[in-house]
């Protein structure tokens, strides 16, 4: 009976044991890529500049179409500052972004700067959404274990 | 006595295993926004430009603003390369760093960037500290569970 | 006897309830540096701009010589869209990419880049590899547990 219990506690030890090494130690990690089946990741776009927006459309196409990300990814494109264009009626965006949403992109605008800028929500698409601020948006959501991409 | 310690042994085996299901899922935080009373933050300045520079104090305040984060939120600014102009008595900045630092942000500066350039430490602020080096210390705060803005 | 199993059985909740407090709550790692042994760093470069370029260089061979992280620190840099331009044969950065390869850095492409651009392969080093796409590459090396550097 004693033999039993230290075998069965000894089993139980080396069990969290294995857990506290691969807990404290990331570079476990290492090499062995986790199998997820979901993935989140926060796009950041801070720029106004046609070149920058028409790329960071084609990155999260790109990572959508990734063969290891396929089916499992969820992505948020965070915008503010002078990223705002991508959201405005007055642009060239208004296919690519429905054609993201498709997809399952949520497309969030900083309200700072919607107030700071004095812009007319109505000058800005209506099918977008907004958070307090992208800044604490991108703090929170790596707290939340979220990939970061800021192309 | 036997079934009392099978029933013991399962139990912790129940314990052990449901968190290494929460542990190998990053994907099970989504969703549910962890409250925590505390966050940290580290922001990265790496450009001399004016605008960049107005930017990420803009950022910073909005992010320390956030009512999501408000009361909770501890930044270290970390600045290299042409990021230094930030620091510079020549500059404009001061008051805006001192307005900062009221509010518990710490102000470090890379030395391998005062080393490579020979940047006499006289010329910059006294009231910032100092580490090794910018992107060790990005690696570092990563490893530490930081968020990383660089706007 | 059964004093024993008891003692074993709450040393081994004890443990397991140490692990689950350390896991639900990232800010308990603020302050508290994790002595690690191993790191992992991805590094981003997605500009063709030759000062851009040898900053990325510069900043990775000095993260590698922070005494923070020497000889603990495994790096991979990640190109994409114009960045390509690090690895052409045609460019002047062979000797400098082989340094760091010499220090363990992976040097990675972005397939989607060589073929949105018909880049011919044979006009990039040899000594390169490849990835599916940059943007699944930054996204999943996060979920890794590695840091992301985008200086």
């Amino acid at each position: 009976m004693k033999n039993y219990l230290l075998l069965a506690t000894a089993f139980v030890l080396l069990i969290c044991s294995k857990q506290a090494t691969a807990q404290t130690d990331p570079a476990s990690f290492t090499g062995a890529q986790p199998k997820l089946d979901h993935y989140d990741a926060l796009y950041v776009l801070n720029s106004g500049d046609d070149k920058k927006i028409h790329g960071i459309i084609r990155n999260m196409n790109n990572a959508l179409e990734d063969p290891r990300l396929k089916g499992k990814l969820h992505i948020e494109l965070i915008v503010f500052g002078d990223g705002v264009a991508v959201y405005m009626k007055s642009g060239s965006y208004e296919q690519a972004l429905k054609d993201l949403q498709a997809k399952g992109v949520v497309l969030a605008e900083c309200s700072n700067t919607v107030r700071e800028r004095k812009i007319d929500k109505n000058d800005l698409f209506d099918f977008i959404s907004y958070v307090p601020s992208a800044n604490g948006e991108i703090i929170l959501r790596q707290y939340e274990g979220w990939a970061e991409v800021h192309p």
